[in-house]
C-alpha cells in the first residue's frame, strides 16, 4: 500500500482482526489476521458486520475496497473453531447455525449495502473467501490469486459459497470448482466472470481503488438505487423487472442529481452532485 | 448498404425517423436520426413500436434486421426532451412515467415478436441503445462499434436498460458498465454474450442479413413457436419448464411443418413449408 | 477404451443399446447404437432410465461417465420411430407425450442423480444428444466434437433441448444455436460452458474418467448433498438460497464424514470416509 496515502482509522492498540482505511471517500477495510490466512472466525465476522453496519450509516463513504494482508485473502471459517464446538451438548448444531448464519448475513450485507464493494485479491481466496470475492459488486485479483472451493476434499461441502459461486459463473464452472475442490487461476477467474480484472500483484490495490474513486465521483444516490435495483430485479420475470425498473427509473429522473447531471451533461460542464 | 437491394417501403416524403425496408423475407428497420444520435425520443419510440406491430401481423416477414443511419448506433433517451419535460406543473413525472414505459414496452415487443429481430450494430450503442442490442435476439456489432450503459455518470442510473444487460451478460460484468458507466468494445460485448458475431463496419449489414435469412429459410411455424418457448421457460423452475417444453414439443409435432420437414430429412429432399 | 481396464456388466448376448462397465467406483455408460447415431429411441430412453435407476440405488457407484460408440455421440430422437407414430389413429400424439416426457424425465434423472454424472463426449451430439450434454453435471470433449440444435431445420424446434442448453450457456448464444440449427465446435462449447474440458479424441473417456476418480476419492455423502443443494438453491432468491443452503450446511457439519474430513485436514493426514 506504499504509493497509497491512508488516513488509518484502526487505532494501533486495537485488536480487531480487520483494519479500516479511509482515502478520500473510499473506505479500504483489510482483512489482517494473515497468520490465520484471513479466517472467517466468528471474531472476524463480528468485525465484518459492525464495519459494513458502520458503512452502511456513513454517507460520507462511497465506495469501499475489500483486501487482506498475506498470500492468502481468506481461507474460509476457521476450521479449528468449528472442530472446537463440537464439544458442546448439541454437538455444535447451535454454533454451526450461528457462524453460518452470521456468515450468509455478511454476504447479504455487502449486497444490500448502499456502497459498492471492490474485492482486491492479493492473494488466495477459498471456500467462504471466494464467496466473499463473490458477493461483492467488482473484483480485482492479482495475477497470482487463486480461487477454489475446497470443501468437498474436507467432507463439507461448499453450500453457502456456491450461492454467491453459481450467481456469478455457469454452472459447468461453479460444479467444477464444488466437486473438484481445485484451484482455478486468476485469468480463468476473469474468463469466467468471478472477477473483472487481472493486475499484477502490486497493482491490486491501487486497480481497486481507482475503480472505487471512479464510482465515488458518481452521484452517491444515483449508484445507491441502481446497485439495489440491479439485485431486486434480477429475481424478477421480465414484466415485472420492467415494471418495477420502470418505477425506479421515474423517481430517479425526478431527483435532483438526474435534474443536475441531465443539465451539466446538455450544458458540457461537470455535475455537482448534492447527494455526496 | 450499397451491396443490399433493398424495395424501400417507407416514402420518400415520409417524416418517421425510422426507414423501413424489405430484402426478400426481410425487414430491414434503420433508425434514421443520426443528427441527433437516434436518440429513442417521443417520435423514434411510437415509430419502433408501430412498426414491431406492423411486423407481428405481417406474416410475410420471417425475420427482422434493426441497424441505423450514422456513427451511433442509439444514444439512448433524447434527454433534451426529457429536460423540457421537467417544465410541466408535475415537475415531467407523467411524461417520465410514459416514455419510460412505452421505451420498456417497445424492448418486450421485440422479445414477444414471432419473428427473430437481428441487431446490425453499426456504431456505438449507448443506455436505451445498449439496452435494445440487448433485448434483440441475436447481434452483429461492427469492429469500431462500442458498448455503454452510462447513465451513473449523468446521475440517472441505467436502471431499464439493465433489465436487458444484465440478462444478456454475467453479474460482474453487468455491474462494471453499469458502475462505471464507461464503454466496451466490440469484441468484449463479443466474449461476454452481449453480440454473437464481430464484422468490419461494412460487412455488418451484410452479415445480420446473412442470419436474417439463414432463419427465413426455415418454417416460420416452428421460428415462432420456438422464440416464444425460449424466453417463456427461462423464467421457469426446472421441472416446469420440461413440462411446458414438452407439450410445446408434442404440438409442434403434430403440425404440418414439422411432418413435413422429417419426411423431406429421411427422404433427403428440401422441405417446403406450409407456413411461409 | 483400450488403456482402461473394465470389467463389463453388460452380458455380451444382451440387446441393450447401452453398454454398462465398471472401472473402480465409476461406472461408465456407453450409448451403443452408433449405427443409428445412437438415437434417443423408446429402446435407449429405456435403458437410459432403468441404468440410471440402478445406478442412484448402488451406493459403490461414486460418479458416472457416460459416452458412445461411433462417430456420433447422439443424435436425439429417432425420427423414423417418430414419423412412424403418425400412423397411429391419435396421430401419435400418445406417442409423442409419451417419449418427448419420457426423454425429459431422463434428462432430470441425471440431475438429482445423487452421483455426478460427467459426459464424455467422443463426437457429435445434436438435439436431444446435445442435451444430453447440457445435462450432466460436467463435460469432456473431444477436439472435433460439434454440438447442434437442429431442429428448426426439419420443422421441429430443439424446445426440451433449449431447457438444458438455456441453462448452461448465456442467452444470445443459445438463441444462435437454436435459431440458425448450425452446429459450433468444441472450443466454442467450452468457451460458452457447455463443455468443461476439449481432449484429444482418443484422451476424452481418460480424461473423463480421471474427473470421475478425483469425484469418487471425496465422501459420497458430501458429494451428494452437495449436488443437490447446488440445483436447488439455483432457482431460489438469494435470501432463501442463503437460508437453505445454510442449513444444509449445518446439517453436514454434523455428519460424521465432515467431522472425520475437517480433522483429518487438521492433522494432516487422509480422512477415511464413512459413506464409501
Amino acid at each position: 500500500m506504499a504509493d497509497v496515502a491512508l488516513q488509518e482509522t484502526t487505532p494501533q492498540h486495537d485488536t480487531s482482526p480487520i483494519v479500516r482505511a479511509r482515502d478520500g471517500a473510499i473506505e479500504i477495510v483489510t482483512l489482517a489476521r494473515p497468520a490465520s490466512r484471513n479466517a472467517l472466525s466468528d471474531a472476524m465476522l463480528a468485525a465484518l458486520a459492525a464495519a459494513l453496519d458502520d458503512i452502511r450509516a456513513d454517507r460520507a463513504i462511497r465506495a469501499v475496497v475489500l483486501t487482506a494482508q498475506g498470500p492468502v485473502f481468506s481461507a474460509g471459517h476457521d476450521l479449528k473453531e468449528m472442530t472446537a464446538a463440537r464439544a458442546g451438548p448439541d454437538g455444535g448444531r447451535a454454533f454451526y447455525a450461528d457462524i453460518i448464519g452470521r456468515c450468509a448475513a455478511v454476504m447479504q450485507a455487502i449486497v444490500t449495502l448502499p456502497q459498492p464493494v471492490i474485492a482486491a485479491v492479493q492473494g488466495t481466496a477459498t471456500a467462504a473467501g471466494c464467496q466473499l470475492v463473490a458477493s461483492c459488486d467488482l473484483a480485482v485479483a492479482a495475477r497470482e490469486a487463486k480461487f477454489c472451493t475446497p470443501g468437498v476434499n474436507i467432507g463439507l461441502f461448499c453450500s453457502t459459497p456456491m450461492v454467491a459461486l453459481s450467481r456469478n459463473v455457469a454452472p459447468k464452472q461453479a460444479l467444477e470448482m464444488l466437486l473438484l475442490g481445485e484451484m482455478i487461476d486468476a485469468e480463468t477467474a476473469c474468463a469466467w466472470g468471478l472477477v473483472n480484472r487481472v493486475a499484477a500483484k502490486d497493482e491490486v490495490l491501487k486497480t481497486a481503488l481507482a475503480l472505487a474513486n471512479k464510482i465515488a465521483a458518481k452521484s452517491a444516490h444515483t449508484v445507491k438505487i441502481g446497485k439495489e435495483a440491479f439485485y431486486r430485479q434480477r429475481e424478477m420475470t421480465l414484466p415485472e423487472a420492467y415494471t418495477y425498473a420502470t418505477e425506479v427509473m421515474v423517481e430517479n429522473m425526478l431527483a435532483r442529481d438526474a435534474e443536475e447531471g441531465i443539465s451539466a451533461f446538455i450544458e458540457k460542464r461537470h455535475p455537482h452532485w448534492e447527494d455526496r
